[in-house]
């Protein structure tokens, strides 16, 4: 069944609310159900995502659009008058060449695509905002999720904008700066005892029990996880209309990844980018890595873990799309490969001495994963590579406070100076 | 003598290492001297600024440029080959329309320039950005500043990306957050015994012995000064090429609200703009406000202060540029006012919990003197106003930290949830 002859929308949806989405399309049977608050597959409980009828889509009409995710509009479950609505205008962040950090890695031609520009400074602020976009849409009156940090934030600092009832759920040991950085924007800021796990549980507990809560990340989730799409849109537009041959992408969830090559599809069959072949890389710190030992197994299915590593935005012991993730990398030539945390400090420090970017652990991951991947014989040096920091360093300074700090101490005098031997 | 028939730069200089630039100029006796790491004037010891002789240039031309402050380069001192130079790639950060903030004070049509999005989260990437130019067309060995905090993040930061020998200097008893947030990117951080007057002159002391040296903020000041036009260029082209009719900006130096200024004086003469009144109010916070206090003695001249104030990146006792800063205040019908601490701790929640903007220290003092403004009747309620946010909250969380939290703190049932009251 074609997306396109998908059933109507469901009741009270004012036209065009979803923009060129037209129904929900069960990941694993391909069964399809009307745009609503839905995110299991009503014939076999599979995962939902978002199916489209594409109009066609020009280069210019694009690069016309506003300098946010909104330019992408057409391809995104928005509609078409997103932009004036008030949200966060994320995205359209940083490509930067990293000459540098490729000469130490030796790779010939590196990218790195640098998320923490972000209003929250996190990725996660694209794929709030097309769930706000979708609560809104939907009727919703909460804007709600679980989280132990960059969703927080970024959830608590949408809701605000957008003048929403936002609650969040954290779990009550949370890092006082990670507290602060979501209760600034809101007064509804809930504390549970127990652990992250315990968190998600109670708010999928609540989204079941309550009318009109959006739980970003659970039952308004197909539309948030096409936010990560904006990722590859963005990686290709920023090089010139072009797909890169390798990308290294961080592992928590897995949906960032798999979006990220469904945006690549999408793009190759608008005719907006050549059909040229890439391969997707996945990073896991490897305190939590259970996509990648099922890669180097040779297993489909994920065995989750119990999460012990400083990269705690990674830190999902049961992936969701962690299969999805197995299927991306071993279709498109890629691989999952795994980092200790010694490495991600290391990682952190690397990139930010050779490019000047202070990524938070999740990009410390991702940065030593890449060069795991070189240093095995995984990645071609010769190829055109682009890795993804994904967060901020600011939000993690624990992780690297005790590694770095003042070359010397002294008097504030000319001589005294002079003796550090810095000149 | 016009801009234009200045001497030749310096002998060494690449032709159009500085792009439309011709020489620099004396703020006081309007003396010239060509191009070169020079600060002051030598016939009165005023400070410099750059002059140019600008071409024609046209809207299309600045919008077919990077998303970044280079679209600008025209109207920069910097070359036409700058965008591909490593470096930060800062600016164009985002114009939000404010709906909630202006109806939380009453005015019909706010906006806020949001400066934390900038790579390392302050509008020092701008200005740090030129200096950095400057540095390498004059052939400069050591790139370098004295700074308390977003200044060393940047300079930093910029440095390592550049590949430049990078040399910061800090007091010796600063916050860990703002040490690790310079020290990650550079070995050659240097902790002085003193304050920051202190360390501010062993830079200068530096800067007269060794050759070579570019202290951003000292020899090569009249470069990086540029840098912050371009918040005023963004503006401007944010608005669809029009002026607003206030702005309110942070004095710390002055330097910022004098170039956003002349940035919209030079986009009147190059007839980018039409030619409509603004005023520019000026914020400080109580325990540094100098140039507030100035202005309302009817004073041409700043006394200095000793600064006490949790607005840290604002706490410049005698600013350079605080006489201008009151011309242009008063020249455009501005003002400039200041806050207590207890309002800029305000003023920094009011913006989360309007727009989802966590701002730092500096920005709630901007808020808040925008809310005094309204209030005392200094601001009209119905022209179109801008407020600059001009750095990052998650660097001065201590201002807010034992304001916000949890709103509860429950057991992980349904049961404890509903019992807060939330539903």
């Amino acid at each position: 069944m074609s997306t396109s002859t998908l059933a109507a929308p469901a009741a009270g949806l004012r036209e065009g609310a979803f923009g060129n989405a037209t129904g929900l399309v069960c990941r694993e049977c391909r069964a399809t159900q009307p745009l609503g608050p839905f995110y299991a597959c009503q014939e076999c409980f599979g995962p939902l995502e978002i199916g489209y009828d594409f109009p066609a889509v020009t280069r210019e009409q694009i690069e016309a659009g506003p300098k946010n995710i909104w330019r992408y509009q057409p391809l995104l479950p928005v509609p078409a008058d997103i932009a004036s609505s008030p949200n966060m205008e994320p995205g359209f962040t940083r490509l930067l060449k990293a000459h540098n950090l490729g000469r130490e890695l030796g790779l010939k031609n590196l990218w790195v695509k640098d998320d923490s520009g972000n209003p929250t400074h996190s990725f996660k602020d694209r794929v709030v905002a097309i769930a706000l976009s979708a609560a809104r849409e939907l009727d919703m009156k909460v804007f709600a999720c679980p989280s132990t940090g960059n969703l927080a934030n970024a959830v608590a600092a949408a809701g605000a904008r957008a003048g929403m009832k936002t609650v969040v759920f954290i779990p009550h040991d949370l890092e006082i700066p990670k507290v602060v950085a979501s209760a600034i924007y809101t007064n509804s800021l809930v504390a549970v005892r127990g652990n992250y796990d315990d968190v998600n549980r109670l708010a999928s507990e609540i989204a079941g029990e309550e009318d009109g809560w959006a739980f970003v990340n659970v039952n308004v989730r197909p539309y948030y996880a096409e936010g990560s799409k904006t990722l590859g849109f963005e990686v290709a537009e920023q090089l010139g209309w072009r797909l890169p041959q390798q990308v290294v992408i961080p592992v928590a969830s897995g949906s960032q990844l798999t979006k990220v090559d469904k945006g690549f599809q999408e793009l190759v069959s608008l005719g907006l980018v050549e059909d040229t072949p890439y391969k997707i890389f996945g990073a896991q710190a490897h305190g939590c890595s259970p996509v990648s030992a099922a890669f180097k197994d040779g297993h489909d299915v994920v065995r989750p873990v119990k999460p012990d590593t400083i990269a705690k935005s990674l830190a999902i012991g049961n992936p969701a799309d962690g299969p999805y993730v197995l299927d991306v990398a071993r279709r498109t030539g890629g691989a999952i490969e795994d980092v200790t945390d010694e490495e991600v400090r290391d990682g952190i420090q690397l990139l930010a001495r050779t490019e000047g970017i202070f990524a938070e652990t999740a990009g410390g991951v991702t940065i030593a994963t890449l060069k795991k991947l070189v240093e095995t014989g995984q990645l071609d040096p010769e190829a055109e590579t682009v890795v993804f920091n994904t967060g901020d360093g600011l939000k993690t300074l624990d992780a690297v406070a005790d590694r770095v700090g003042p070359a010397a101490t002294i008097d504030p005098s000319y001589t005294a100076f002079t003796a550090i031997g810095l000149v």
